[in-house]
């Protein structure tokens, strides 16, 4: 079937969409009912790891910031974040879409491309689609089942654990901040528009914006730190350090003490924040999406998992430890310590954007 | 933490709301690690099914109409219906909210009690969820794994095969008509207005209004059949018989043609219908969201499949049969025999609701 890329998803409806992404997914290994039947069939190890997150118009992005292939990978990249974090190695996915009638099928090939893409890149096999109309806003759906290896789970931290987190932090925060400025990546991730800033910016901007649209969790590395039992505990950084760190804190009925001159912040995000006046510590504490590891790591283990990471190529930051106590984050700096509130992502409760 | 129901979702949270989540559902078999980890870890056999499908405001249904704890039951079952009708048993599910900042806690609460009642019916474990704010429409958003047993697929019909139905067609549809006209279930099901209806007419009004609410698939019936290899092709009727028809019979290669005499219209859609002058085999026919089992029986296998289904309390119908030729549909009635266009559900095409 032949398809104008300048029709409408009306005007092709569900089936039409439903076809096209049926004829679009290319086999996968293991699987052996893929897109078009009522269920998709796929083989897997007897431990098998679920989990699921949507990216929301108006909420997660905007439709004039995100181009539709990024989106494509972004939907798939949280998940993958997840199971990665877990340990695991991601497998198959499900893709559910609420598009609005308006939205052209040029569009929405854009936004598959972008999820056939980074699925061929991580290894996943596309195995099920859903096409629902929306009243209006976009909504990109993802389940994503993989394989456990060994379990890296959220609660084991200790008293005396480092912790620790890979990369830096601060960019995907940035990377908004600049969207709102009217900086622009186009289709291929590609700077088109550097917003309020000047071409001696485009670096920085490029780097914050990729953070924010494209991110790249370290998937390999978090699988082999689960592997090589290198970490207690762990998780992946999206809703924020500040609020994460409750969350393996809660898990582990540890508190824990940062060191605010050791928090690995962003180098691009901090130079664009100087120029503005604006605070890079709180964007790598509190900003959120970042997509790295948060991991518990006992003191004998820390160099070891310093090596594996160079391998992979990621760094790893030591910005603090766990302690005895109630499940709070105390930050060190400038000869003080103090109560460092959760003060992450939410969605409901920040203003619509 | 103890929560006001009649707080908004938004004063309470993304945080909040999934802690909720966390602290209803229950420990289910299988389930190594459930809510409330980067990923839920699960037991499985060794060939999965995976599905997933969404339930959108203003499309499939209305929030004046739905009560919420039928909503949530619905959409656990049509997953369910979906993995049945592959011949697979369910074992776990994931949800994906998408909710506007003004719902109260006690909507999503009974929310959560329909999906928790459906899957501890069908011995579901829920080990995922995903809340997002959406700035307006509810987005309901279910994906279910489930086990293989023997594949029951789309494909396989061959010429000389009896197309046969479970259970009734039309009622699900009429529902809709209800719904518009006022009639309206409770929380509980149970009827609380029959809108421009007479108190006669409400057993009819009650039938119709569950079989759109709170639809009742033929699960153990439909893993049976695939079991005992009954059917050589089979699927739900989800969006009408004369576009799921075409399914069947593209993936066999094959045509069909039904009897009109034989298609088993539901009598309380009927009875409605031909009270206000309507055409209730076309509702049958087109209707759709019936969630019964349409398939592809070999004539040496029918009568054993009748007796299947009469232990689980289902009845069976063979409608017509499939034949050589093009992937169409002819209807045969009134000594004529014409084509039958598929003219089910396109939400994307028919007008919002």
């Amino acid at each position: 079937m032949t398809l104008s890329l300048s029709k409408t998803v009306g005007e092709i409806g569900e089936r039409g969409l439903l076809r096209r992404f049926r004829e679009r997914v290319p086999a996968g290994p293991g699987v052996v009912v893929g897109v078009g039947d009522d269920a998709a069939a796929v083989e897997i190890a007897p431990l098998a790891l679920l989990t699921t997150d949507s990216l929301v118009e108006g909420v997660h992005f905007r439709r004039d910031q995100a181009p539709p292939r990024l989106l494509g990978r972004k939907a798939l990249t949280v998940n993958l974040s997840d199971v990665a974090a877990m340990g695991g190695l991601a497998r198959y996915a499900t893709v559910s879409l609420c598009l609005p009638p308006d939205l052209t099928l040029g569009w929405v090939d854009s936004l598959y491309d972008g999820l056939l893409e980074r699925a061929a890149e991580s290894g996943v096999a596309l195995v099920g689609g859903n096409v629902a109309r929306s009243p209006g806003t976009i909504v990109v759906d993802v389940t994503l089942v993989g394989e456990a290896g060994q379990l890296l789970r959220r609660s084991g931290a200790r008293p005396g654990d480092r912790v620790v987190v890979t990369g830096t932090l601060g960019a995907a925060a940035e990377g908004v901040r600049l969207l709102d400025e009217g900086a622009r990546l186009d289709e291929d991730g590609e700077l088109c528009a550097t917003g309020v800033w000047t071409e001696s910016s485009a670096p920085a901007v490029l780097a914050c914006l990729r953070a924010q649209l494209d991110p790249r969790p370290p998937l390999a590395l978090a699988r082999s730190i689960a592997e090589r039992g290198f970490a207690r505990a762990g998780m992946d950084l999206s809703d924020g350090l500040s609020l994460d760190l409750v969350e393996i804190c809660s898990g582990g009925g540890v508190g824990a003490v940062l060191d605010a001159d050791l928090v690995p912040v962003d180098s691009r995000a901090a130079g664009l924040e100087r120029a503005r006046g604006g605070d890079a510590l709180s964007l790598a504490l509190h900003g959120g999406e970042d997509y790295e590891l948060l991991l518990a790591v006992a003191p004998e283990a820390f160099e070891e998992m310093g090596e594996l990471a160079r391998v992979w190529g990621v760094d790893v930051t030591r910005i603090g430890e766990f302690v005895e106590g109630e499940p709070v984050v105390r930050l060190r700096g400038a000869g003080a310590e103090t109560l460092l509130p959760p003060g992450g992502h939410d969605h409901f409760r920040t203003a619509p954007a």
